[in-house]
């Protein structure tokens, strides 16, 4: 199987920073002084290798600079921008679609409002998938593209240009942080490199519970709070993650720990975010938080640099456009090399990538049966009525007792409430003792109610000495 | 005028045979062992000529085959493909419409809800069209890919690479056969290499009256029922189309004729279909035959292929995907290099094509005036409001005792009522004698009421012998 | 700044006959005598250059003859044509947009419901942009393709191959004049050249104010009615437009002028347009002009060439289509050449345009202010609730005494009917003293009452001898 970047963490750091090291080629190559983005002598390495670019939500900014990357790289295009006009609208299914175009590119990018979607995709594709966007979910690629410009923002600031120097900074991210895709991706990416996350979002945009959770699980993020703090936790912010330089030292963090947070006076990034409007079920009725050329007088801020994804509505404002610190429209701009390398790397026309996919998210017990317990999410690609057609509900066990399922398509977590058998067609609701069953026989409920609708029936065993009275219970 | 492919009969056997070696062709110089579709040396023969696709009805796979192929021939592509961003939606015709694209392209694909458009377009433009649907019409590169498929399929049989291995094959239509514009252009094209057609219809998705009407008149089809076999007809088939050798040896098929039908009892090819429910007024409520593991271990089944023209929802079992007889993938993979060999052919790149079209379907007298009778089929090309500002009504008269009408844009028969002579204004409603007027001059009329509204007059003659009482008879 | 092409004043004749001798050479490599617009050795000149085509609005003949031109150039496109899908839909302001656009192609054209649309963009962009459209306001490449048929038509009358041979041509402008951005554009450009417009509005599509004010300021052009010609006037035409070899030559035109009229008893071209029923707010009751064969028997357009922008709908017979008068599928065609000039003339790969643009209507005053006057168009981009994020009202002062602003976008003129000096917040409603504050510090306002809206208070002035019994007036 080709490699594919779904989740940020389908890139370990080098990879990522050899993509960026090619990115800077592309890029010193590409500039003149007049006119910084004009392609001047890039070798045409992409020789008419076609990117298809399929889009089933609104986009113009991702899909194009997509497809300004690959025509640069001297590669082709075919696009699908209008869900109304593609197949999707006569039922196909994602893992149909990606078979078929596979067949007619050499790189597919996917965005689709579901949640989990181009998890799906890479799974059925003969050809490398990069995500664009599935839903709340990831958008590793602009992740990229925020790394690229914190990177850069570093080397200006006199530190190596090199992802590792993006360790230590404190970046405070701001807004819409539950359905904003790009902070998603990005916060797991920041709490890897061991930067530091001081998340102020918007009243009710807090971080998904599972984002948090995959922070503390994944990279061992400490969550420090105003408890455990004595001061220096800056106002107004609840808590901020920090990443240990090693997981064993993770108990060092139990004592109160003034002096990590001495650093949180200045700001080296602020990460503001639009909000997801298109997402909400209602109008938004809080105070939507916004940076302007005031906020940005206060002494935190003054070498923070300003970084949003685009495009804005009012929580930017346009009088910190000719702000040095602004570094939003180079973001946009690095949206080009950027993607420039990664496609290369993908198509194996630079040895940015390893041959092997390293599995970041793999390193846990998986879960995968159709018929008992599924996704809470209901934009989970595995919740959706076509898709069903060929996917079972899949999970990572990524807690064992009691035990914790996490989606392996969009990463809501949730505790199942009762295990069986399959051949014993037999159930129990106690989960301390699910680990009984072998894996391969082992099937999860949401709770006893849905295993007696499954036609499961509650395991009766011989009275045990505690069972005084000789009731039988139904565990 | 150039060569378009608007019909599957634009093709002769040979050229599509001719146009499939050059498929071979291309799909050996793509295909490596583990990346099969990559582009490795094919030379960019298209150098840098232009296709247009046009599509006016939702589309991925189509339109990115298309693309794809022209692409991967080192041509490029220009595209409309949202049908409400086109300036058709400002009343704009298909006769200017490519009149003004074959200006900015060297060969226009269309796709069209109305039947007949592609024969307009090809009328219209300057440079080759090809049909990518139109209507419930015909969708022939979709034939050619199925086509393609089937002799792949007998190749591996141990049969030869040849288009005429299909001959003889049994294969089974099934599902949509009424709204299904592949299925139109494919049993036209087994019924000409003499392939046995079993259709399988969905209640009520029936083929259309005017594809068995042209499969006897173009094909000389006979259609097989219970009543002229004796047994040998499988179960729940009511019909066969088989193709003599040769026309005169029609009517040796008066006869019983069990002989012929030994061979039904194993099938060669499953060509399932979609419910078009786009082209529905109402939901269906009958139930809808689907194809699955279970159903493919009956014994007539056991060599057969199954082809779909996808996308599939419920006909298509997920559980026959890894199926060796399962071809449908293959189908699609296959429309890049059957394309490519199509448009290099049309594009005189390659001598596949003669010179001069053969027109398949010009071998009847035609009939084209205003005025007088219209197309029955309010799905017509020639009866859409625009249209008519420049298209007068036009049929190919298949049959001349009383005549029977078929619209050369969209193949529907009918009957006219009544006939006039355009000089005379006079009308006559007995059709027996339509053949005393000068085809110049000749009218047809839907009935005498029709005549009349358009301002002719019954024609009077003197009183014959046998009007006995003198009483004038309007013909 | 790089050079932009927004109205057709961007361009100076000379430019313009530049622009068309490079069209002219594209067209030779490019015609062969079968198929007269297949590219055969044009040099790939554009080298993988990108143009991006951004529509908010339909359209498929405009976009894909400008993709058309860049590919046949040897570059590459990438498109957004679906506003739905854009991420305008999620708030996106113009100058953003493009800011971030520019960073993926060389060059931008853009179509956009907003009059002045274009301006922002060439404003906000660090590439090339090009209008191809917004609202009713201009369309200047249609003009480019307009005037190159023109003096092609005048070529094959044996007059020199040159734009200056439109001097003196009678060219009725037909139809819908007050929607029809083409033909505002147009208009400008043949009161530049000295062409004679005789304009034959549908009832209730005269030309807007502002473009007969713009012609007449701008260009000198004096109205010729009924008033002061004593005859030679067409019957059924109000006014005709003509422009003085000299500006100083006007006072001449001043007695009633019949020599210049014998001229007008031909007409060389007729213009006829389509109804813009998707700009009017009710269906439109008045009869509509239509050209047809019978029309064009009238001896005073024996030798007119009929020209039409497309799409049309009833106003242009198809009956004329085979007319040698006809242009307007040639005015189609030479789109790609003139397009393919335009653009290489954009990227400096061709010297036809001078480094610095000739800023046509920049002659005049400017006056830019927030707070004061806006725009009276509502369909000005200046009006838009998004793009007042970041743009002021901004005005032309094309008279002094008293002071007539036209908007810098859309070209709309208002008079106003207060100032007032932002330092002293005090106003006065009498504009004859307008030019007493400094330009810094003036402002304007729609009246009294807006100024007083806006925080201003009346001017106090001390009575003076005139102001009999010593009321303080409010100017």
């Amino acid at each position: 199987m080709p490699r594919s970047v779904v989740s940020i963490d389908d890139l370990t750091s080098d990879e990522m920073e050899a993509v960026f090291q090619l990115a800077d080629r592309f890029l010193a190559e590409m500039a003149t002084p007049d006119r910084p983005y004009r392609v001047q002598g890039i070798a045409k390495i992409a020789n008419q290798s076609i990117l298809a670019t399929l889009f089933f939500e609104a986009s113009t900014r991702t899909r194009l600079s997509f497809e300004s990357a690959m025509l640069r790289l001297g590669g082709q295009c075919i696009s699908a921008s209008d869900p109304s006009q593609t197949s999707a609208s006569k039922g196909e299914t994602i893992a149909d679609m990606v078979r078929v175009v596979g067949n007619y590119a050499d790189a597919i990018v996917i965005r689709h409002p579901l949640e989990g979607a181009a998890r799906v995709a890479a799974e059925y594709a003969a050809v490398p998938v990069i995500n664009a966007g599935d839903g709340s979910h990831e958008h590793p690629t602009q992740t990229l593209c925020d790394l690229y410009t914190l990177r850069a923002a570093q080397a200006e600031k006199g530190r190596p240009r090199s992802i590792h120097s993006i360790k230590d900074l404190n970046v405070v991210v701001w807004g819409d942080l539950r359905h904003g895709r790009t902070v998603h991706s990005l916060v797991y990416a920041l709490a890897r490199l061991k930067a530091r996350i001081i998340p102020r979002a918007a009243p009710g945009c807090e971080l998904p519970e599972h984002v948090g959770s995959r922070l503390k699980r994944d990279y061992h993020c400490i969550p420090l709070t105003k408890e455990n703090v004595d001061d220096g936790l800056p106002p107004d912010v609840d808590v901020v993650y920090m990443t240990p330089e090693e997981p064993h030292q993770l108990a060092l963090f139990d004592i109160r720990m003034q002096t990590q947070l001495k650093g949180l006076k200045t700001v080296d990034a602020l990460y503001s975010t639009r909000l997801q409007l298109e997402r909400l079920a209602t109008n938004y009725a809080g105070e939507y938080p916004a940076v302007d050329s005031e906020f940005l007088k206060q002494k935190r801020y003054r070498e923070a640099n300003v970084m949003h994804p685009l495009p804005r509505v009012d929580e930017l404002s346009y009088d910190i456009d000719e702000d040095k610190r602004s570094m939003y429209f180079k973001q946009a701009a690095y949206g080009v090399p950027v993607r420039m390398a990664l496609i290369a790397s993908l198509l194996e026309l630079h040895p940015a990538l390893a041959a092997s996919p390293v599995a970041a998210t793999g390193r846990y017990p998986e879960y995968r049966r159709a018929g008992g317990i599924e996704c809470t999410n209901d934009r989970c690609v595995s919740r959706a009525a076509n898709e069903r057609r060929y996917l079972a509900p899949r999970f990572w066990i990524v807690q064992s007792g009691p035990p914790i399922l996490r989606c392996v398509y969009c990463d809501v977590e949730q505790q199942p409430g009762a295990y069986g058998a399959v051949p014993t067609n037999k159930f129990v609701a106690d989960l301390a003792t699910w680990q009984e069953v072998n894996s391969e026989d082992l099937i999860f409920f949401a709770g006893a109610a849905e295993a007696a609708k499954a036609g499961y029936e509650p395991r009766k065993r011989k009275p045990r000495k505690k069972d005084v009275g000789g009731e039988l219970v139904a565990k």
